[in-house]
């Protein structure tokens, strides 16, 4: 059989896929900061030629560059689309990681650095799937598609503008999207949608410059505005409330409730791995699940005032910024949620608070039902050999509006990391048996989907 | 008379006061950075013998040493403490001096360099006043003692002990404290008092590392439990809500009023010169100086939570920080209102903010009807021939409690400066004339002070 021939190879020339991701890790790709961008677009290109796809880089004006890459099956008129992105979040706090975050160091069976899991070790792996097939049949099961684009980490600001201006190239009749892995079980986890998130900055101003802490009976102080604004957007319940915030958000439907109860939660090991003794407003179980999933949410990333050095210093700043990111759920939508949040402000008096955004992205979901999605529920459970665990959505965000919505395919996301990968934080590690298995599993989608 | 020689004796010898000056702040002595500490030391004590004092270096084992020098009178059993420091702001911003920092450079009658006004000029001001009476009258009107420290400008951390320790040493009748001038008039400034201050850090503690945004549903988030916090100790309308934080806070009596009403208050200036509009609440005129010497304050120096670089990252931080500052108006006591700000958070369910005492030095002063004040308004209003401006209290912060409230004896603080001296900004400056008339008027102090 194809696909035993397949696993042989993968199984015969992982060194050389590790060493490949190794490599790809190397490459710091901040977009947050402009920082190995280019470098690392050219990296994926390379890899992607090794592979035997052929390649276009698409530049993007104002933003990085989209590495798209394709293969034509001799046998299938079916096109599987990867959604993947080279950028990774900044490595920061660096005293927190036990080896350089830009070294790919392999301890104890895990691969570790930044973007090792989010999303290099999957970019390698589906890369790797591909070139396995190639080089033990002489044929891909399906066209391929790799969309992997530089600027995943700081929104996909400019994603859209190149999918419509290359609506063809991003065709396809499904796709699997950046992330996934397994839980602490080690089964397969398949997710069907995402929240949309939306990222802002609120900044406040005062006087022209900092003064002597002394004039505080009359000089405003922005670092009080920013915190009398910000209380007003969430207050000590957890709740939202900003005005209408939460006038498009729905519950679970009744089908997708029959998977979110089969969705295991082990929770206490959530909870110890994290140091809490509870979840936020104490949920827990099926609640905290559907919490997760299906509640929107206000999180500040960051907030920066005045001095914040060691010791004190009598002083009254005259500028504070805070980062923010409200993650949406279907029916809402990022452009009505900033102009509530606009709105919001404005009419309990903080018109002075300036607010950038930072971008956003669309809540998305492909059915349960839908062909694709059962096909590759069956085929996790073969190669994984234990039941899938199904999310209708998911907690995180990406531009998979972009190809559900606009280009209208199913879309599933699955990947190669488990439950300890500490994805955007120190140490994100993904396991050496985990990326090969990964590999074999879209070796399997390849072939299955050609089948079915 | 014997002062009329002294006068005589002062402006024959300007030059070589003048030459003095210059000499002290040619000697760097941050003490924010340990600078030029032991150096600068070293010629204040030298500059003591001169003027005819004995003189004792009091070391500190953690801190800056302290310069003591007495010399006793024939004539009186009344003793006169000068409170002075030799240590001094770091300069910069460098850019922005027209003169090097540590020149004493003398440009159209004004001496300019870093601790001229604040506090070097006072230093040599007072020991001239002394040596010109030593040289005079072979006398002192009243015995004389300095204490000249080291670290005045990161908070005197280390005063107090040297102070309990060597009570007797520190004993005296009446003190004049390090700061004053004059106003734009040229009338003289007189300040009887200071506020004080409780420096403290608030920390928040989450999950046991950052974790992705996308967790905000279950994770506890430490920089919305530091806002939630923050806003429960002051409210949009500027006032400290801290369960019990007024009980002690008095106004201005009557007889302060009358002193108060005669402040000159240049608010349109201030407010230019801070490229602001209105002062907080609005207030202006006799309103903004009552806000000004008698409101305590809560001020935010500082806040830092997450991710502060450029763009976004869908962090969900483990640690916020704020540094606050509050500054006290006589009869607060610094421990009762940390005291106090310990309970009201833990009252309203913030028991797990921790929080850090950064130091604190207590509001004093001395009352009006103190014979000491009438005598020494009187003085001025000769020595300067015109109305002696007398604040009560006045805005700022340092360790005259020591003094006053441990010591007992009335505090005053008058000296040299003029209203655009610049004191801890770029091009910081006394004029020749005003160096000269305050040599005077602190001659003229000691000749009152004996007679009174």
């Amino acid at each position: 059989m194809k696909l035993e021939k397949v696993y042989s190879y993968i199984d015969a020339n992982k060194q050389e896929f590790v060493n490949d991701l190794v490599r790809l890790v190397r490459q710091p790709s901040v977009s947050a900061r402009g920082e190995g961008i280019q470098e690392c677009a050219k990296i994926v290109e390379e890899m992607m030629k090794n592979a035997g796809l052929s390649t276009l880089i698409i530049p993007e004006a104002q933003g990085n560059p989209v590495v798209y890459g394709e293969v034509k099956s001799k046998s299938s008129q079916k096109t599987l689309l990867f959604y993947d992105h080279y950028d990774v979040q900044p490595p920061e706090p660096l005293e927190e990681w036990m080896c350089d975050p830009y070294s790919g160091e392999i301890r104890d069976g895990k691969i570790y650095g930044r973007g090792v899991s989010d999303n290099k070790g999957n970019i390698v792996s589906r890369l790797k799937a591909v070139q396995a097939f190639q080089e033990t049949t002489g044929d891909v099961p399906v066209n391929v598609k790799f969309v992997v684009e530089g600027e995943e980490e700081v929104g996909s600001p400019h994603l859209a503008p190149v999918i419509q201006k290359h609506k063809d190239l991003f065709s396809a009749d499904a796709a699997i999207w950046e992330f996934g892995g397994t839980d602490r079980k080690g089964r397969p986890i398949i997710y069907l949608g995402l929240k949309g998130v939306l990222s802002v900055e609120l900044r406040a101003k005062g006087a022209s410059r900092d003064v002597h802490s002394a004039n505080a009976p009359l000089i405003p102080n922005p670092a009080w505005r920013l915190v009398w604004a910000l209380n007003c957007l969430k207050n000590e319940k957890d709740e939202i409330i900003i005005h209408g915030f939460h006038d498009d958000v729905e519950p679970p439907s009744a089908d997708e409730m029959k998977y979110i109860e089969k969705i295991p939660f082990e929770e206490e090991e959530e909870k110890k791995d994290l140091g809490l003794t509870e979840f936020l407003q104490n949920v827990s179980g099926l609640e905290a699940v559907k919490a997760l999933l299906y509640h929107p949410t206000c999180t500040i990333n960051g907030f920066l005032t005045g001095y914040t050095d060691t010791g004190s210093k009598t002083v009254l700043p005259n500028k504070a910024m805070a980062k923010l990111d409200f993650r949406l759920v279907p029916r809402q939508k990022p452009e009505d949620i900033l102009k509530k949040l606009r709105e919001h402000l404005k009419n309990l008096g903080f018109d002075d608070i300036e607010i950038i955004s930072h971008g956003s992205t669309e809540p998305v979901k492909t059915p349960i039902n839908d062909s694709f999605v059962q096909t590759v529920i069956k085929t996790a459970e073969r190669v994984y050999a234990k039941p899938a665990v199904v999310y209708p959505t998911s907690a995180g965000s990406g531009p998979m509006h972009l190809f559900r919505n606009w280009l209208g395919y199913p879309v599933i996301s699955v990947g190669c990391a488990h439950a300890e990968s500490r994805g955007h934080a120190p140490n994100e590690n993904i396991t050496l048996e985990g990326f090969i298995k990964g590999t074999k599993f879209i070796a399997a989608i390849l072939q299955d989907f050609s089948a079915s």
